[in-house]
């Protein structure tokens, strides 16, 4: 059984098949945020703690840290971020820049293993990023693209990321380490887009029997009502048997659905977690809060 | 390509593997419901007019008729409400009914190719249905319990299913005119729950090459926040290749998970359907609907 642990100074966070899907929590990263932007090239943080306490209340168990501001020093900012972050959370985040000067700055302040954020197959991005990966002791998300670009037909996706999964051990890095994303393709451009990838997942795990993620809310892209969309597709990708996603976990449909897909995938045993966040307050709580009693988060 | 068609005396609705979901009504039912039980026996059918209309509204493409009040003529009652029905919208029909004059009075009155529900693997049950489906030329809904009652073990589940269909080609029903109902436990009580009826659904489709549908929301019997359970349920059987289901369409949440898993698994082709239903009023409405847009319906 594949097993993916990152971690914190003090907690673990386990991707597998059989395990709880992982939520990592999108929000602290700047791309399309421009005040958001503006604040972390001025070293005003005050967003990022917001947003990473806000996105832990509301159930994500790994954090996504991005600094991608333009002509700003990115690897200054990142480690810092993530040393604000670490100090407010315990949860482990994932460490995430196309600049590699950025994610070893991050990686060396980090205190546990870390998830990296990402690199594709491309040679010239392979052989930076998988000895850091290595020398850092991380794990890593691996984009099923190389130099020709993303492929439409899932199964060349599939060769994409066994080549990464095979590189990754040239350096000493095992294949549950390598959490692939398939590359969700927006479904308003592709027919296909949510069979495919439903597809390349199944493989993905049944042949090369590695953890995935993605960026799930790129398939509504486009589309009205995409929220709806969204919360119908992560139980699907639960279901073909993905195992983590990136996703905005303050909206609270998203994580409903999340939680949703372990009780019917099997993986929150008894239910306890679902009972525990949705259960109603106890009868003797409602002269406090009101007769129509707000749901309890546990 | 498995086909099962029913219809109307104007409209046909087909099950496929390669087709939209089907969304079977199961409002008009007086299980549970004491008032519409005692108007039935009383022959008041007003709110079989209304539940009726609000699910066809609300995007039903058929719907079950039931009429199971205890120590009532169901017969009748059924034949009536069926032409009642019938003469209000154009959808086709599930004639649903334990009790086999109840069938059969449903099923001469009813004016196109109905889908009768249902049938178990009991021998007395069988040689009374299968008989009535093949006369009136219907479909049939078979449920996949026997004798034995319901087994916990889904390859159990998958042979009685088979001898139903075995069964009824010694009536000539065709196995496109078998829908078979995997049934669903609740999932706070069989961890396992979804888990089965996912690879019992897989087997159902790949194997027997039948249709299938199901009481979805037996699955989250006693939980909380069952709306959300029920809502991340319906994309996961649809991708395991569940092609109908039995529920309640006027809650809005299940018909938009529905409709966004036909999108995300390819068969609602150019998201042309959910666009049309959900898009957002054109910009000249907003005067008189006010700016925050109401959703318009298609």
């Amino acid at each position: 059984m594949t097993r993916t642990i990152i971690s914190s100074a003090t907690k673990e966070v386990v991707m597998g098949f059989d395990q709880p899907f992982v939520m990592i929590g999108e929000r602290i990263n700047p791309t399309g945020r421009p005040k958001f932007s503006a604040e972390l090239k001025a070293g005003d943080y005050w967003r990022v703690k917001e947003d990473a306490l806000a996105q832990v209340a509301a159930g994500a168990q790994v954090l996504d840290v991005n600094a991608g501001v333009p002509l700003a020093d990115e690897p200054k900012i990142l480690a810092e971020i993530v040393e604000l972050v670490q100090s407010l959370t315990d949860v482990p985040l994932c460490i995430d820049s196309s600049i590699i000067a950025a994610l070893e700055a991050g990686l060396k302040v980090y205190k546990g293993k870390a998830l990296v954020n990402s690199t594709t197959a491309e040679e010239e991005v392979l052989e930076q990023v998988l000895p850091l990966v290595a020398k850092y002791g991380a794990a890593v998300v691996a984009i099923s693209n190389d130099e020709t670009g993303i492929s439409e037909d899932p199964d060349e996706r599939f060769e994409v990321a066994k080549r990464i999964v095979e590189h990754a051990a040239d350096y000493g890095i095992k294949p549950e380490d390598v959490v692939v994303d398939p590359l969700v393709m927006p479904i308003g451009a592709v027919t296909t887009a949510g069979q495919d990838v439903f597809r390349l997942i199944r493989r993905l795990r049944d042949e090369l029997k590695v953890n995935t993620t993605c960026g799930a809310s790129n398939v509504s892209f486009g589309l009205p009502n995409r929220q709806a969309i969204n919360n119908a597709f992560l139980p699907m990708l639960a279901t073909a048997g993905m195992t983590s996603a990136i996703l905005n976990v303050t909206h609270e449909g998203q994580v409903a659905a999340v939680k949703a897909a372990d009780v019917l995938n099997g993986v929150d045993p008894h239910c306890a977690n679902w009972i525990k966040t949705y259960r109603q307050p106890p009868a003797e709580g409602e002269g406090r809060g009101g007769r129509r009693g707000s749901r309890r988060r546990g």
